[in-house]
This record gives structure tokens, C-alpha cells and sequence, in this order.
């Protein structure tokens, strides 16, 4: 069986930018996540502890809409987007703090990588805020739960 | 027992960007990894392929290093840092492909989250290349290995 | 009464980049203002002084023009957009330095944060330069002055 | 009388950035206020409404304190200064949102620009969320109120 | 005869983002390039040395690409534009290294600004290099190479 | 004879930005030039025109003067330098611009690069200000004149 097809490589294995201009235009979204795993104390302290308006879970939030729109910024091969619509929500269990990021555009191509882009960035802001406290935190499961529009379709990953 | 205390939040819950003003420069370090779990065919397009010179390796690499310079643009309570070296490595293992990012410093702050964010970003440019060939692929255990410097001293992370 | 409905927060308060992905695209234009009230003598200096080709007010200009792209980057809710015109006009009377800027586009939501944030980065960018020469100058009266296009429709404030 | 002396532009009237590199590094700390004059009741929606966490005020205040670390970005003719703390703070009253943004440096260079740009912006953050509700609202009343460190010595405003 | 007029001054001589709001979309295109002079033995060492996986063409190339997207954030009068493709490609030959940069979009205005930015960028990074071993280096013949689209049409540069 | 060492490239031949935190801080300071070749008839346009206050000249300075803050961002290998002065000078000739940029600091490596972008930017923007006239100009001739402080010593580029 032949490798798969990297689609920004092109055929001499240089990268590019690829060509969208011919694709056209329609509604998608993407919903990603990333999860910072800690101590059942600390997710306490980020969510509540004794405060009445502790900013924690807001910084994050915002770090993680600003980051979405930095995307074709940060990584290379991404198309720079319109994005119409940036929600980033952050519940905690346990041990455990999910980020879920959810991006669209009205775009020739999909914004995975924004989805994903603004829940890492949001997951490392709640690592900025706890390192102090959990040397040991770790992130982990980012990965894209679902995706709208474009040729390739509807697209849910499996729970 | 008290809940953590979290230094980037003020004791009316706030945030703020910490002052750091009366800390001496010292030399700093951090290493922080982060991992890209996806199909072993897809780990091997990545890393050759039938190609010559497949740059999805170097794109990686370079987008690393260039969002660690972001650091402080993108973590909101991030001090900005004269970073010295950044360097970051790439290795693949059967199914998965683990980014491991060194950078330094000479400044009165540590480096964890520079490190952290080029291990992530160069994670997020090689998703972003596979996510055609494989829509399922998670970027995982993204933490920090080692530090040293600074008044908390050096650390590493159990195995 | 009911308090007026913020509509970047959410139900449960938190902040979002609101969805925009249903709104059609019509040309939109905003003009907003900012005043910097110094001395008489220093919008002297900044206007001409004794200097055949002095640059102040083109650098802030330019200051303006620039920053209005960065808005998107700057204001954690708004929308990037893609901005067909932006110009900014510097005028002195007296004590003061007034600075109009007026910022068009073709999208799905206006552009009065543009207009004002090309108006404040201007004027910013002025007390910059006249900062060594007036400790005590202030920034004033940034508003928006007229808004066209959008469902809401055309808007002047009054004189 | 000669006209104040402009040191961002030279001899021939042309910007520059100005030499400040036999200048002696110290610490630097400036405050900086900006005021967002609306109405009461909208006063009374960014500040609770009904909201047990709106996040308004985290929004501004985040955006202040990553607008800060732009300013060398932002204003053509300011130095990049490494950043050592930076704080936020809005407070409501009647019809008024008061921003006051404190930076401080190590550096051989002062930060009332960035303190200036760091209420400035949040301001901007603040008129951004309510302007939906007041089309009217004025950002007014920008300066700085006091500064330490450097060859001027400190310096506070009047009252 | 009078001189040629300059779009981006206004009537007063001063500078202006022009309104483009009145164009219609077409696709466009250009091509650039950037040629990096130095001496044979260095073209030799970026090319390939004794490297198996030298990645000096590869983050020329990435940067080049990562410019192009950043053209209206580095010139000041230049429209922000949704770029569809973009792609970088250097060849050597004898003492000369030549970056060749296409750019794309579906816009109001043309990409000439955007392939130049990343040709000369590329060069740029190929200079920093290389500089270590040829302080005499020189970037040269920066030009456009041809042009697709838009109401003056298709233009191809002479050999 | 071996190939010249490429400093930017470690033995596997993989990128990384270069460790430099064991270099001591000194007075470091380059100048670079970039000519654009265009008509006469363009130079004196961009120059004077009929103009009694052109910002052709000014907006190209402040281009040159910001990209050179942007550096470390533009080019993936270079290090955050803290810049203590820029300024960029542009002279016209017959038919071409020469722009030449100088740029200081007290850091642990030297500012070729950044005086390099200053003078590469300022010269595209000038570019972008003529390419509605002449769509044949050319921008040459981008090097580095002198340099001094750092290890290497100081240096002066031949006539």
C-alpha cells in the first residue's frame, strides 16, 4: 500500500500553502478539545477556591479566542480565515479541566485548526495559571470532536 | 487544608501579570514535550515517505520555534523573555511522533511556558498536515520534562 | 427595567466572539475621533515648528492606519475584517490635535472598533512624541462620529 | 520663545527611534487611566446585571494587560522594554468605568506608554461590549498619573 | 509633462489606505522574486553539504510563506487579503541562490506586495544563514516576475 | 577544502536557534542599505511632486523603523533583541531610492538582520507606493555597510 498523500507537501516534498482558490466558499465549523489533567485541589482553587470573582477560567477563555484568531499566524500551512463565530467553554471534574473550543467561518476551506489552535492555547493559560501549584500538570487529549460544512461533510469523532 | 494559591490572581481574584521586578537575572532553562498520536502509515509519510526531502519535519520544527518567541503574545500572563536558544526535536515511534523543545534564557522568570508552547505549536503543524489522512489523530502528554534556574532550583520530571 | 443585554456575554456571563456567520455582507464605513489637548506651543512644534519637513503627524498617521488591521488582535471579541479603506486626518487648533480617522469594509459586521482604535493609537502615538515637552497632556472625547451601513443603518452622533 | 524640542524627530524633522543606549537601566514603574463614560444602567450591566459571572471586566482587564506588551508594536516610535509587571484595574461609578493600568520595567526607558496603552485598550474593550446598547459612549480622560525611575525623577499628577 | 501620480497620497500629500471598496472580487495572482548573491562554496553548504537533511532551504522557505501572510502588517498602505495559496521555491546556481514566491487570492486588489515581502524574506532568512561565513552577501534583483487578474490585466515581466 | 559551517544548522543538519546565553552583553550596531531602481520621473514624484508636505519618504521610514521590531518574528532563527535606536534615511538619485538603515543595542548578539528588515521593508513599501506607475522597478542591492561590537570585531563593507 502506498503511503498516504500529505496534502502540503508537494510532489518534490516541499511545503506549501496550498491552493484553495477554486474551492468555493460555505459554512463550516469545527469543535475541538484539550485537557489539562492536575489535582482535584487545584482544579478548586482555578474554578472557585475562596473567591468571588476569580478571573482564572476567563483568562483562559479569552486567551483561547485570541489565539483562534492567530491560527495562520502560528502555523504555517494555514490559510488565513474570516472566522465568524469564537466560543471557548471550560468545565472542571475532579481532576481535570476540558476545554472545548468551538470556530466557524463562512470560508473556502475548514477551521479545524483554529478549534484546536484556541483550545491548546486556552488549556496552556490554565497551566500558566497553576504551574506554581502542580509542577506535574499534564495536557492532554487535544483532538477535534466534530466538524460542519465543506466537501468531505459532516464529521462527529466517536465518544 | 487551604486551597492553592494562585500567584496570577490578585487577592480580590483578579489576574494581573506578576511583578518580577525585584528578582535577579539567572540563567534558565526548560524542557517540555508533547506528543502526536496518529497511524504508523501516517507517522511514516511524515518522517520519509518515498520522499527525498519531506520538509513536514522541518515545517514543524520551525513553527516551534518561532511561537515560543510568541509566548508572551499568547499566554496573557506571560512576562516577555530575551530568549537565548530554542531548539526542537522530532522522533517518531511506530504510531506516534514526539516533539521534545528546549529554550533558555537569562532573565528573572522561568521558561516552562516557552517550551510548552513550541512543543504544542510544532504538535498542531504536524496535525495539521495529517489531519487530511487521518481526521482521529490526538496530541497528548504535552508537559514539562525539566527546568533549571531560579529560585524554586531544578527539577525533573519522574519517567 | 431590565438591565440592556451585553451581547458578548453569554447567558451565564461568560465572553464570546458572537456569531456573525448568518449576517450578509454590506458595505460598511464608521468615522470616530480622538482629541489631544496639550499646549498651544507644542501643537506648534508638532505641526510645523521651524521645520520644513517635520514628521509627527505622518508617523502618527501611519501609527493609525496600521493599527486599525490590528484590531481583531487587539479586542478580544471583534471580528477580523477585511478593511477596503482606512484614512487618517490630524488637525491642530490652538491647544489641541484632533484626529479623524474613517475606516470602510465589505462584511458582515461594522467597523466602528477599527475606526476608534486607528483614532486612539494615532493620538497615542502623538503623546508619545510630545510627552518630553508635556507631562500633563491628556487623550479625550474618543467617539464615534458616524456609522453607515449594517441593519441598524446610518447614524450621526450630534454636534 | 523657541519652539519645545520633539526628540522622536531629528534635526531635519525626520521620526527615528531615539538613541537610549548609553542610558542606565533602573526601575521604572508608570499608571496610566483611561475613563469610559456611558450611561448608569449600562454601568450597572458590565459590572454584575444579573450575571453571578459576567466576565466584562476580565475581558477588558485581559486585553489591557496584552495590549501593554504590544505597545513597542503599536506606537512607531517606542523602544521594546521587557515588561516586569503589569496590573489592570476598573472601577464603576454612576455613569463612568474607570481603567488604571501600573507597568513597571528594569530598563533605560520609561513605560507610560505602555500604561497608557494598556488603559487605552481595555477602554476600547469596554466600549466594544457596550456599544451595542449605547452608540453614544465616550472614552475620555487618558493620561498618566504618576511615574518613577529614569533621570526625571518621579512625577505625579495633580489632582 | 506632470509627474506621475502616487495612489497613496491624497491630494494634500498625505498617506492613505485607498478605498477598494467599490472593486469587485476576481482571482489573482503574482509572482516574485529575490536572488541572494554569495559565493559558491555557501550556495553549496545551504544546498546540501554534507547533509542528509540539511533544512536550510526548507526555513527560508517556511518564512517566506509565513511573511506573505503578515504583508499588511509590515506595509503600512497595504489592503489585508484572504491569501489562497502561496508558495516558495529556491534554486541554486553557482554564487547565486533564487527565491521565486506565488502568491494568490480572490480579492479587490492584487498580490504583487505579498509575493515580494515573501521573496524577500526568504532571502533574508537564507542571509541570516549564511552571514557567519560571508559578511559580503547581497540580496538583489527584487522584482516582480508577472501578474494575473484585476482590471489592468494579465502582465508578464521581460527576461 | 571543507564547506563553511552554517551556525543556524546543528550536526543532523536540523534548524535551531543557537544558544547564545553564554556571550556577555555589548554595544552592538549595523547598517544596512537597500536601493530601489525606478524613473526618474517616479523618484521625484516620491521625493517632492508638486507636493508641499508628501508622506511617501515618512511612511517608508516608520515601515522600516517597525519591521526592524519585528525581527525576530519575521526571520524563524533570530533572536529577541532589546533595540536601543533605529533610524532610516532615504535619499534619492536620478532614477533610484537608497535606504539606509541603522540599528543599535546592549545585547548578546548583533543587529544585522534587524537593520537588514528595516531597510528591505522600507524599501517595499516605497515599492508599493510606485508599482501603480511603474510596475518595472527593482529593489537591489540589500546589504550590510558596517558593523561593530560582538566578538568579530568591527567591519566596514568595501566601496
Amino acid at each position: 500500500m502506498s503511503d498516504p498523500e500529505l496534502t502540503h507537501l508537494r510532489v518534490d516534498g516541499s511545503a506549501h500553502m496550498v491552493d484553495v482558490g477554486s474551492k468555493s466558499e460555505t459554512q463550516r465549523r469545527a469543535v475541538a478539545q484539550a485537557v489539562l489533567v492536575t489535582r482535584a485541589d487545584v482544579v478548586d482553587a482555578v474554578l472557585t477556591g475562596d473567591l468571588p470573582k476569580g478571573e482564572a477560567i476567563g483568562t483562559a477563555r479569552i486567551a483561547g479566542i485570541m489565539a483562534a484568531k492567530q491560527t495562520a499566524s502560528l502555523i504555517p500551512l494555514c490559510h488565513p480565515l474570516p472566522l465568524t463565530r469564537i466560543t471557548v467553554d471550560i468545565v472542571g471534574s475532579v481532576d481535570r479541566l476540558t476545554v472545548t473550543a468551538t470556530v466557524a467561518t463562512r470560508a473556502v476551506t475548514g477551521v479545524e485548526m483554529e478549534a484546536l489552535t484556541a483550545a491548546s492555547v486556552a488549556a496552556l493559560t490554565l497551566y500558566d495559571m497553576i504551574k506554581a501549584v502542580d509542577k506535574t500538570a499534564v495536557i492532554t487529549d487535544i483532538r477535534v470532536l466534530e466538524k460542519q460544512g465543506g466537501k468531505s461533510g459532516d464529521w462527529r469523532a466517536e465518544a
